[in-house]
């Protein structure tokens, strides 16, 4: 029996046309950071600011998992780094409660979710109001909320990828700013996907970051 | 006010691998089309046809409103055609019957949804099992039903698309065959976004024809 056959086509090749470029502004975003895994979007977002694409700077990265290896990458990377254990706080509003005070007290203006894997409560909503970006490893709205790259593989897709959007109290809602279409292949593993995706996650969110910080006033009619 | 930045980027410019082209059968398909509307996908289909791309032969199109334009595209191409008007029979189930009827005596062996807007039963389905393909204008899972194309500009989403998918019950379910992505542009329309999915409709359609006519065996594992 041969495997099913597996096709994706893609109308064009790229499409961050150049006067999509953010404009460099002049005062570096001040960005907050939460992780929950491996923070392989911290160092992206760090290299992006090193590189002066992202005109910004990390004002903290904050964990959930004692075990999570971005303790130790913030470390490499010389970030400050909070650990604020979930397991420690008696409900999700406490949590975020801990997260917000903890973000003031750095100075941050932007939450950025970087595999982020905790459910946000008004508290951190109402604290950081239209300055909340998630990335999601799937074309939203199709395969919100936990295992997304299992579902998109599961289900017989050809085509999945990755969102940046802002945060709204729904998982995984909230305006899109921009997405990135990844093919699913023959054989496809989860894994194989899941780093395929990553690689565009990586292309995309320093970008997203740039350009809500440009363009969030005309997204919500400001 | 400026316009919210809308970005779409795709990681690969073509899937359509070589070893995915389908091989020539030895016997024409005999395909059975249904439409409601201007069948432009019934075009392309016999353009496939006349080309040599696609191995297959119109046994007949079956349209069930009487000003449809795909009714004069059929003359124009010389295929058979037949008027089942939906208003004109008691149920969902009677007109389904009667297509079966139509699609059985003009030995159809599959049956191809060429803009096909009525929701399909178990008549049909039972009829002509794993032998139905649908098109729909965006990415499934996202946006099934009707108005895709308007559901997806107003989500706000970056990215959709077309399917083709073999049916089932379920509107706009089933194993997918293709997808194609579609970027949404800055200032995009309605007319301007279906005129461009309908471009990658045209691309896929005959190519998913073959594919399913190849692998279904294998999709589903007999």
């Amino acid at each position: 029996m041969t495997e099913p056959t597996v096709l994706a086509t893609f109308a064009t090749p790229s499409l961050v046309a150049p006067d999509h470029q953010p404009a460099p502004s002049s005062n570096p975003l001040r960005l907050g950071l939460l992780a929950s895994g491996s923070g392989s979007n911290v160092e992206v977002i760090a290299q992006a600011i090193a590189s002066g694409q992202l005109n910004a700077q990390i004002q903290v990265v904050i964990y959930n998992n004692p075990t999570a290896k971005v303790a130790e990458r913030a470390e490499r990377l010389g970030l400050a780094k909070l650990l604020l254990n979930h397991r420690e706080f008696a409900s999700r509003a406490a949590l975020d409660q801990a997260i917000v005070a903890a973000l003031k007290a750095h100075q941050a203006d932007w939450v950025i979710m970087a595999g982020w894997m905790r459910i946000v409560t008004q508290d951190l909503i109402d604290a950081f109001p239209r300055r909340i970006l998630n990335i999601h490893p799937s074309l939203l709205p199709s395969f919100p909320g936990a295992n997304a790259v299992e579902q998109a593989l599961k289900s017989g897709v050809k085509i999945t990828g990755c969102t940046v959007h802002y945060v709204e109290l729904a998982v995984d809602s909230g305006p899109i700013i921009i997405q990135a279409a990844v093919p699913i292949l023959p054989n496809d593993t989860s894994e194989a996907l899941h780093q395929r995706i990553q690689v565009q996650e990586h292309r995309i969110f320093p970008l997203a970051i740039a350009l809500a910080a440009q363009s969030d006033a005309a997204i919500y009619g400001e």
